[in-house]
């Protein structure tokens, strides 16, 4: 009865037993931590503030690294010690016409030599939705952007990582909602450059979470894992994440199901909080710290 | 190749070949306006105002009927001329402890009594939850609740519709979040009393939904439709929704997969919105029925 309500279609692939919570993470070894985070910070200062709290990795956000040497930036990056995880964000493919979708093409080609020239060996891909556009159009479209930009991908040797949105990004951010389309795209593009990234934000409601993670490992396809919280209520679409432990995501949970996998990638602090931004950053960067080893 | 992105995982049954987006609605005989849609309106000046604007029917929300004699109420909209669709609403049935469940099943029989006292056939079900429950565990108290009320209801010749709520919901409104979730509970209870509201607003960007929505008219259980939009930018998470034609929801495409199942209630418009309930509700009235005209 209970399997039943967890999975509202047949699922891909029988979901396993719920897996016990993970155990809580004994290092920060796998801690990564956006530069949206802290956004108030430049690059250089939360490269210098990360590595001194202990975070291992750091996922660039392009804008930080505008009027940068790129590759200077990926070598001060890592001679903070900091591995440089993944570059955000490239993707935002649909449009109503064949040169808006080009210039998305191109604007993708930069992200992927921009990622090449930092050392990162992944780009997220937020994939984009046009307004009144059917969501299957604009899937159409995503698939025929990544395809697009695959051959600079491979060549430059950066995966991408389509991460599906929350259906109530569905209007104008992303016409993929959910981790089963992700996993969808991947079978359909073939590529062991183009995988996915699951962030429990967009995905914890998803009553086929668990058995998509699952088929996502077996397409050797979950590249990267993003972690925040849901706060209630949560007063702003975008800018009102919680930090780990401030709502109702069973984040153990969910890493359970993503370590059954065999991942053991960084978990990546990704929150974006108007709130959060508008507070001390050091503190807040010790709050991080702390909720990751709390609730992460 | 389409069907694959259309579907994250096997439907319940395939998909129909997409069907023509249905043709506009010749009349307003099955216009129906919910209370809240106009909630500056006390009910008898709403009664007197759709009726005056050709509307045909009404759903009433319960906190319009404080302080009224609820039969008084009933007849007076039937005086009017306008159909009672269904009252609005029951549900939140989840709770941490047995006591708090136990006063909203109580809380739902009064709300059966209201509807029957009222002529409402329908009640409309918000079903629940709790931040940081398991969904599955509240889902399965929404079973439990609908189940113990059924008798209620069975006696009183009122209907129980579950609306699945949008994803973004899920933290504190309902842990039923897609239509294939709804359909799933319908074929638990197995009772000709239970079935479901499909909501555009909560549902337009499932790729199963044309699927669900047929296996729904299988289960003989679409019991109502409700519509309004969904606007880009959303600024609030539960009062901005757009009135028809403002936002980005193929209506006509999904009106189409509801007739398609034989539906031929009413199209129950159904909007939350600060912006609106700002304006004129005269001339707002009168935007409704245009864009009923011209959008649903």
């Amino acid at each position: 009865m209970q399997s039943l309500l967890l999975v509202s279609s047949p699922a891909p692939a029988a979901p396993a037993a719920p897996a016990a919570p993970a155990a809580p993470l004994p290092d920060l070894r796998r801690l990564c931590v956006h530069t949206i985070t802290t956004k108030p910070w430049p690059i250089e200062v939360a490269a210098a503030k990360f590595a001194a709290a202990g975070v291992s990795g750091i996922t660039v956000w392009r804008d930080t690294l505008a009027g940068r040497d790129i590759a200077a930036t990926g070598r001060l990056l890592r001679e903070r010690g900091l591995a440089v995880v993944s570059l955000c964000r490239g993707g935002f493919f649909p449009a109503r016409t064949a040169e808006d979708r080009g210039k998305a093409i191109d604007d993708n080609r930069r992200a992927i030599a921009e990622a090449h020239a930092l050392g990162a060996p992944l780009i997220v891909l937020v994939c984009g939705a046009v307004p009144g556009q059917p969501l299957s159009e604009s899937r159409q479209q995503i698939l025929d952007g990544i395809a697009a930009v695959l051959p600079e991908a491979q060549a430059a040797g950066v995966k991408l990582a389509i991460e599906p949105l929350h259906p109530m990004y569905a209007d104008s951010r992303s016409a993929v909602n959910t981790l089963g389309q992700a996993n969808d795209m991947v079978e359909q593009l073939r590529s062991p450059h183009v995988g996915v990234a699951v962030d429990v934000y967009h995905l914890w409601w998803d009553p086929t979470l668990q058995a998509e993670i699952a088929r996502c490992g077996r397409l050797g396809a979950l590249f990267a894992y993003h972690v925040c919280d849901w706060r209630t209520p949560t007063i702003d679409l975008l800018n009102d994440r919680g930090l780990m432990g401030e709502g109702c995501i069973p984040l153990r949970q969910i890493r359970a199901w993503v370590e059954a996998t065999g991942y053991r990638g960084f978990n990546e602090v990704e929150v974006f909080s108007t709130r959060l931004w508008a507070t001390d950053q050091d503190d807040y960067l010790r709050k991080i710290v702390q909720a990751y080893r709390d609730h992460v």
